[in-house]
């Protein structure tokens, strides 16, 4: 292993012989020569089989094929990295006599017809060049919102996804038998967050949350990968924007940078990002919608999802950012641990990002005075002395300071960046009403 | 919040006018002087209230009170960080009045017959400055792993928690119903990190697995947080044996230098390790722990966990490493995945990670053939036509080249890098089959 060479690094051994291990990717005749794409974790390369005992080697075996081959780099302006391998010997180090299932040499369509097939094949369907960038700009996008959070201070919780009761949002939880009790799966880390806030003022978590969300639109899955972080010591709900828009600034940024070929393979849209972004009402946007396209939607208490599209389109245009803050969420709207407005009792302290057509973040401010939280509570319907409330009230009682943080989708911020159609083509695996396998 | 000054940065303010928040961590009466000290994400500062107006303000007041204070930093031998503040005038943000269930301002006991109360309390008992180093060195190791398998070119994948069917070990698995289907919580994501071998090669996560364990020992919870790694196209086991102790090197090194106080100050264990681990086959640790003890443990086809513990303790003092392989289990102890010694075929490639007498990762090379893995399923009573394999199987008819990997408990390198004595220590909210709480 210690001699091989991979895809992404032969430029620099034109004129020598290399080893070289990878997946027969593509394989074509062209005037009695044989071409074949060999596939590594560094991209491909292409090999002119000129021997007719090393291409019969090849005979009936199909893609995905595990061959070693070592021969001379040869620079080749009309291949991959502008480099081919000649007078190569091959060896075979796994057969494949199948023909694969799903095409892994050419673009797959991720038209909504048939994502249900890009689904069922996805273990074969990554190798293919294009799918398998996808996931490498979410295991980027993942590093670089950690390093970014690390940068600040912030400390890495890992809470449990096994829970006592249904706390927040009783219906959509899933729930099983724990040794004889009812547990749920955790919907959101959001009450051991905040409790987090108490120790160590900044934390985050990026990982899986369940839903039981009886929905099968092209929005929802039934696991969701979600960063949360929390912050203490805030003056007000405006150093959450500010945290989430350097945030996403940040890393959207370091991720066009570091991935420009990939997102262009990918035709990921050019990234249109000011550092600060655009803040409206909700009020404001439905009348700014309601002018634009007379549809009414003044008075209304969230956003349609035509409404998110039409605002960042605007602000794409007008204000050269596709990322927007909705703010001013009405009270009607509240969930009961938010902050209430202290300049206008009507609306909360809450606000959503926008970007590019869609919701990939909450970002309210929470109420931190018990007294207060527990009068919440009893207004939305809750019984404070739940026991499912027990802990988190705790934290409370014994002094939280100031808080707010965010609730930010993963899988949402991998779709929009590689601008694909569905949250679920951002996913390796998805679940949803009708899929539990792979 | 600009202003803010945390106590950890505080040496750099001396004789300057600070603006600090935080929590009261401790209060005591000298010589009819107030001192405080005032908890942030940075540390405690020490605080000399002299004024009787400003002293009286945390009248009836307890710990956990949050507070913002401005005053003058002097330079204090006797106080934490050799500083203290001056002439205070003293702000209370949130007040609290009822007093705490644990204390926060002396080390907690970890004595077995306290965790309970350890555990039951931990919302509060994590603002205990040493609780709280347990949690920030666990975020600290988080990240260095990351950053080690970053460097080495591994992607990090999120692979789904919910299962369509109990496949590895049936029993012991979290079972529910997923919209009129039955499914199951991941007990690993072994399977789908092979698979992901066929994408990318080299494969990592970080993330909960569950098992439905009925048991109550130091050793096992229900929740467990695991590092997975997979890598494609090694040579042979010892890539993977060579890549597991590079990262515990690389990554117990750098904790030990980077929070070198904190782990002091949790009396952590000095660390003896050498950049290449000893390897002992099972039967040679049977052999040597026999002699050495009396004990006669030749021919089991396990370590008991005496052994594990002498054989940590023997390699320190020998080998000065507290780190060792344990290789060559007996092919009857295989999972139908291991791939047989190739060498010695009533032996397994499958090595043990033990770290101060705990095993803390399995490292075994995987079987690549369809072929032989379909006959070992088959050994081991498992159908390979069962829907649960289906995917599984697809990825190796398709080419996978050699491969091995570890999984990695996340919490047991945590309770050994401090020295805790039960693993639930190192875990902010454990659960095990008495504890679904906090």
């Amino acid at each position: 292993m210690q001699n091989r060479i991979l895809s992404s690094g032969i430029k620099n051994h034109i004129g020598k012989e290399v080893l070289m291990q990878g997946w027969l990717h593509k394989k074509r005749l062209l005037g009695g020569l044989v071409f074949i794409l060999l596939r590594d974790r560094g991209g491909v390369t292409q090999v002119l089989i000129e021997d007719k005992d090393e291409a019969q080697k090849l005979d009936g075996l199909q893609l995905g094929t595990v061959l070693e081959i070592t021969g001379t780099v040869v620079a080749e302006e009309r291949a991959p990295e502008g480099t081919e391998i000649h007078s190569p010997k091959i060896t075979i180090m796994l057969p494949v006599t199948e023909t694969s299932p799903i095409e892994i040499d050419k673009p797959l369509s991720h038209k909504s017809e048939n994502l249900d097939t890009l689904f069922e094949y996805r273990v074969v369907g990554v190798r293919n060049i294009n799918e398998g960038k996808v996931f490498k700009i979410r295991s980027a996008l993942n590093r670089y919102i950690r390093e970014f959070l690390h940068k600040n201070e912030f400390v890495e919780i890992q809470t449990p996804k096994i829970l006592a009761g249904a706390t927040e949002g009783g219906a959509e939880v899933f729930k099983f038998d724990y040794f004889g009790k009812e547990a749920t799966l955790a919907q959101s880390p959001q009450f051991y967050k905040q409790i987090m806030v108490g120790a160590f003022e900044r934390v985050f978590e990026i990982g899986p949350t369940f839903r039981a969300e009886p929905s099968t639109t092209s929005r929802h899955v039934s696991e969701i990968t979600m960063l949360d972080i929390e912050m203490g010591f805030i003056e007000s709900h405006d150093d959450v924007l500010k945290m989430t828009e350097n945030l996403v600034f940040n890393v959207l940024n370091r991720v066009y940078e570091e991935h420009a070929e990939e997102l262009k393979s990918l035709n990921a849209p050019e990234l249109v990002l000011k550092a600060s972004f655009p803040r409206y009402t909700l009020k404001t946007i439905h009348e700014m919608y309601t002018k634009a396209t007379g549809i009414n939607t003044v008075g209304e208490k969230d956003m349609r999802p035509e409404e998110e599209k039409w605002i960042c389109d605007y602000s794409k245009k007008e204000n050269e950012c596709e990322a927007i803050f909705v703010t001013e969420f009405p009270v009607e709207s509240m969930k009961f641990y938010h902050m209430i407005n202290p300049k206008d009792p009507t609306t909360v302290c809450w606000a959503d990002l926008l970007f590019r057509g869609l919701e990939i973040a909450t970002c309210p401010m929470r109420e931190h005075h018990y007294d207060k939280l527990v009068v919440q509570m009893k207004k939305a319907g809750i019984d404070p002395e739940h026991p499912g409330y027990k802990y988190y009230l705790q934290a409370f009682k014994f002094g939280l300071p100031p808080h707010g943080g965010f609730g930010f989708g993963i899988d949402r911020l991998v779709e929009k960046t590689i601008g694909l159609e569905n949250v679920k083509e951002a996913i390796l695996f998805p679940r949803d009403m009708n899929r539990l396998t792979p």
